[in-house]
């Protein structure tokens, strides 16, 4: 954990400001400010344009669109559509702070849509469409489609089925029906949810072989680290231990922290981990697991150099499951 | 991280089983087991008996009181009562797998319970109520409290506003219409909630010093450390740095995770770290906190041991920032 790998989805290139959520007049301010930069998204999807010169092998290939005031200003007006403030440049600009909103419709906007360019659209599908990011839009857009998410599938107070409003920049959703619980004290009901996954390298007893398994929906070939979703009551350690029993029937001894990454699917803590197994033989759960198996340490490295020789393809290089294996390998070397 | 602390609500006195949720047959059958344990609660706060013999300082004083299917049958019967799988003990008895289930009801629910030990009450208040309980039961009252928390926040379908129904052993609830969109795909919606925290003792660039905060609703004199949620679209290091900033002023460079344990108020996961600052001028928010201030390693080992130069008072042993604090300070004695 000493050294903190530049993970996508991880990069931070704003300050989020969050003291200015609750300054309606500053959030109107920067709305109506030239400089201000509107990142759309229609469903969830980002609106990019695709810069053919860079796809290559593994290159990013898409970049955000990055709208000013006048071209939102017929969407901002629509009471459909999300607003949500996700901070400010780092560095400042002539006229101050530089304020980044994200706007979400259900509707498909391009009508709406001022002076568009229309080289722009909607970027399709999250796998493995949102890998395609540079890793300062990865890490923007794993902000802004999180908090999306939410509005989306959170609209109505899940204490009593009212409607609600939004407030705090979009950080916050408060129920309309005067007298509702949700009013009193300070609940997660209206705020953003994020959930923690454990997502683990499981080492063999001998030190030299790992155990990795394969989901259904994974291109063929394709193996990856174990991980699901810490359970309420449970500590991270023994949500680790718990999912590896469970996916694969293998019992797990010491768990050490490894690093963590924002996944906005819809909006998850990947809390990566090594741990060593004390026991081997292997029963996967069918529901969830289609096979699992150890892996030698030479074969991890041909599947992360592509060798001809590998049994098995990597996880893709933005997943933290992909840092996991490359940790253990000792690769450092920019593969 | 190598050693893990055995902090309360963490221990793991059940097997979940998870497996089993999703098999209403086998339920059933453990509920009419006169086997299985009921543990009832009432608006959150479970039933317990008080052990005066054990009422010393800082001695758990609190234990739960354990229900047979008799006692508890009337209650099953109510469409009112919430039913959670808590899981199995994990040594079998003569009779197979010894289940557990909680039980919470917004009315009181004394009138339904038959037999009930006129000793037993609902141990009110979580804090510091909740912190009163054995370690074997601190566990289960964490997994149980945290899903009875979310029936009791979550009965409508956050999507639409509808009614759900319980399902998997009351791990999950399910919209009621036809045709609601949290129906389709995999959502977060029907699932608990858990909301990771990151929790920081941040420590002073000389290494002898650390930062301590303290909200005005702690008792006098006590200082801990630092904390906030992780937002959306966040590592842990991130947050970690944001919420230490925000809260006091102070900039954070490298975060080294230490533990975690669950919080069941009402279901955060609790992440604790140490960190390094890299300034040291304090500027509070004071809409969160009231005080921060630099301690010294001999101040903290003061307020550990509880010696009458102690310039502040410790959180209690049973919060994850006491580990924190001793762990940075090297003491390993059983204070
Ligand atoms: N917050 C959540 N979001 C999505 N699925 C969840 C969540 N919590 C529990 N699940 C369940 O966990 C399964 C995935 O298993 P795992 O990721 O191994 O925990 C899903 O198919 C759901 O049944
Ligand atoms: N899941 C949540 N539960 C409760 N409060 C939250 C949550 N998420 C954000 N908050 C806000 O965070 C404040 C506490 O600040 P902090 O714990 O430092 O992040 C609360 O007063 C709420 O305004
Ligand atoms: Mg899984
Ligand atoms: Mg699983
Ligand atoms: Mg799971
Ligand atoms: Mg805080
Ligand atoms: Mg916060
Ligand atoms: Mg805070
Ligand atoms: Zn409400
Ligand atoms: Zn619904």
């Amino acid at each position: 954990a000493a050294e903190e790998p530049d993970t996508y989805f991880n990069r931070e290139l704003l300050d989020r400001k969050s003291d200015r959520r609750s300054d309606s007049e500053w959030l109107a301010a920067k709305q109506a400010s030239p400089e201000t930069v509107f990142l759309l998204f229609h469903q969830l999807n980002p609106l990019v344009s695709s810069r053919a010169e860079d796809a290559e092998d593994g290159r990013p290939d898409m970049r955000l669109c990055k709208l000013r005031a006048p071209a939102v200003q017929e969407l901002l007006k629509n009471s459909d559509t999300v607003v949500v403030f996700l901070g400010v440049e780092k560095q400042e600009t002539g006229d101050g702070l530089l304020a980044w909103f994200a706007l979400d419709t259900e509707e498909d906007p391009t009508e709406l849509l001022k002076a568009e360019d229309p080289s722009c659209f909607f970027l399709p599908g999250a796998m493995p469409g949102l890998l395609r990011l540079s890793d300062d839009d990865a890490g923007v857009v794993a902000q802004a489609r999180s908090v999306l998410a939410w509005h989306s599938r959170y609209r109505f107070c899940p204490t009593c089925g009212s409607s609600t409003k939004v407030e705090d920049g979009g950080y916050k959703r408060t129920c309309l029906r005067a007298g509702c619980r949700s009013l009193q004290g300070v609940h997660n009901t209206c705020y953003p949810r994020v959930d923690p996954v454990v997502i683990m390298l499981v080492l063999h007893p001998d030190g030299n072989q790992c155990l990795l398994g394969r989901k259904k929906i994974f291109p063929p070939g394709m193996f990856s680290c174990l991980a699901g979703f810490v359970e309420p009551g449970e500590a991270l350690e023994a949500a680790v231990r718990r999912e590896v029993l469970e996916e694969s029937g293998v019992q797990v001894g010491p768990v050490q922290y490894v690093s963590s990454q924002a996944w906005p699917m819809p909006s998850c803590l990947m809390i990566g981990c090594h741990c060593v197994a004390l026991t081997t033989d292997i029963k996967v759960d069918e529901s969830e697991i289609e096979e699992a198996r150890w892996f030698t340490r030479q074969q991890v490295i041909d599947a992360l150099v592509k060798d001809k020789r590998a049994v098995f393809s990597m996880p893709p290089r933005q997943a933290i499951a992909h840092y996991l294996l490359k940790h253990w390998t000792g690769f450092n070397a920019n593969l």
